[in-house]
């Protein structure tokens, strides 16, 4: 199959239109239009076969979460998607891969409105870099240097699952062989999880007014968390036993398994962000409007890091603090 | 070396102030504000190792050119380049790798006012992403399907330099042994022409009013002509005799094997565009007031496809017509 077939039939699973699109796939660059009175959110990932999704991952799914990887960063920000560009490398021109593919990235991009208007297709290992586009209103940006000490601390969804799904695919842990005992279902909806994320694109929108800072947690809670205590010069307390599990987390593992993989796992992509105390009702009334919730999960502090701590107050280490490609 | 040091080592080599950039590197997402009566030109491009870039690239033009190809697309419709993402996938963290690859990155994206703004590093093999965003009047970008029957067919600066340095590395070439031979300083400028392409940039600008559909030369003059020729509906007829050789071509190939260079090698980053008699005058004018120029290499005639006649009007067959990833 010839390059030019292939972006054919990736510009044919993907068509959406969209008004502000002057110039979609197929010239030497799209061409759009911004809507008045809005900022642009630019953001961009690239997920690595074997680095960041498993062998095995089905070409569908990967289609989903190389673009829900990048609209839950657009997320964070409170932006509201609208294109995209997808540079695809390909060890060889699959018909069958590239449209189970470009099926999965088009069903979540008609979600959420995304227009794909340009990318790239090129020979080489498997490898999928996707950029987003996303308006926000002048200066509403949630950014991750706005957090304040005595802002409450909170979290969407829950923690650890999609980790939970990769120890079980790992075949050199001793616990992952029981992990397979587990119920069908209960292993599929971790899996799910890690190979289906969903960007908390409402819940992002909703928290513009009220979070102080924001960030979706992508390389473990702790890590990310982080970055917003550092940007923000402040020091960040988190409650363990506050941590939100999901009933499957909770049935397969244990206390101590479980708080590793929700504070260090990673690929959540739930978002963590910071509320003053006066925000707060509203915040949670207007992420209730948009379907969503958030737990309270800690506390901002004077001082810098992030710790975790135990139902005494005490500060609790993982051996493993987070994801870094080049640790 | 870890990532996020990766992270801030590429930003402060690539630092560059604009003042619409309201958040840049160190967030989820860049924020920009664009200029009120614009519209927005967006591309990507990927160069692969060993794919798009031979074994001994130098970090530093390959920085160079992951951000030329792409400046290149947006020079092709006419668009005034501003922010750049960088999606950068690395084997390993070498820090001396990053340091040059960056220096070569920040001094293009310098000399065209254009901001980093945001990216991504990996692990993975070698491989470099890079979107590019620009400006343009609304209405105003250079596309692929405006070409009319009658226009003339031109092409900046020269053609198969770059690909004639590509067949001096390729040892298994009998040629390539000869062309060593070649001075040092003939065979420095056609690895020049590869692996710095200049982005046309301002021909692309003052092209717009004039030209009737533009492209830029990436893989050989004719399949990218053959774009143009099917967006438009029209057929196109260039003459080989007038394909532009720099003297370096002129003196290490002979009449044959420059012609196959010129209009199928690739790699030019030159334009290529059509202009209606109406207009030549005015192009000529204004290409000539940005330092740049045109060499008249053909027609658009009525039919499709493009083709390449010889001194008496008759086609003349190449073995290669054009650079497809997955032929």
């Amino acid at each position: 199959m010839a390059e030019f077939a292939l972006i054919d039939l990736i510009r044919d699973r993907c068509a959406l239109s969209r008004a502000d699109v002057r110039v979609g796939i197929g010239d030497d660059a799209a061409i759009v239009a911004m809507p008045a009175g809005h900022e642009l959110a630019i953001a961009t990932d690239t997920l690595v076969a074997g680095v960041h999704f498993p062998p095995g991952t089905r070409a569908r799914d990967l289609g989903w979460k190389a673009l829900a990887v990048n609209l839950s960063d657009l997320a964070a920000m409170g932006a509201t998607p609208a294109w995209a560009l997808l540079a695809l490398t390909l060890p060889d021109a699959d018909r069958g891969f590239v449209e189970e593919f470009a099926g999965g990235f088009a069903e979540l991009a008609a979600l959420h409105g995304v227009a794909l208007v340009g990318g790239d297709t090129t020979r080489g290992p498997l490898a999928v870099t996707v950029t987003v586009h996303g308006f926000v209103p002048p200066g509403g940006a949630l950014r991750r240097d706005g957090a304040g000490v005595g802002d409450q601390v909170f979290v969407t969804g829950t923690l650890g699952d999609a980790a939970a799904a990769l120890r079980c695919l790992d075949r050199r842990d001793a616990r992952a062989a029981a992990l397979f005992e587990a119920p069908a279902d209960t292993r599929e909806r971790l899996r799910e999880r890690l190979d289906r994320p969903q960007p908390r694109v409402a819940a992002g929108n909703a928290l513009r007014g009220f979070a102080s800072a924001c960030i979706d947690v992508s390389d473990g809670l702790l890590a990310d968390l982080g970055h917003v205590a550092a940007g923000s010069g402040v020091g960040i307390a988190i409650e363990a036993a506050r941590l939100p599990a999901s009933p499957a987390l909770l049935t397969l593992f244990d206390a101590g398994e479980r708080l590793a993989l929700q504070a260090a796992g990673g690929d959540d992509y739930e978002l963590a962000f910071c509320v003053p105390d006066v925000h707060v009702a509203g915040m949670q009334r207007d992420l209730a409007r948009v379907g969503g919730g958030a737990t309270r999960i800690g506390r901002v502090v004077a001082g810098e890091g992030v710790r975790l701590l135990d139902g005494e107050g005490c500060a609790i280490a993982l051996a493993h603090a987070g994801w870094d490609h080049f640790a």
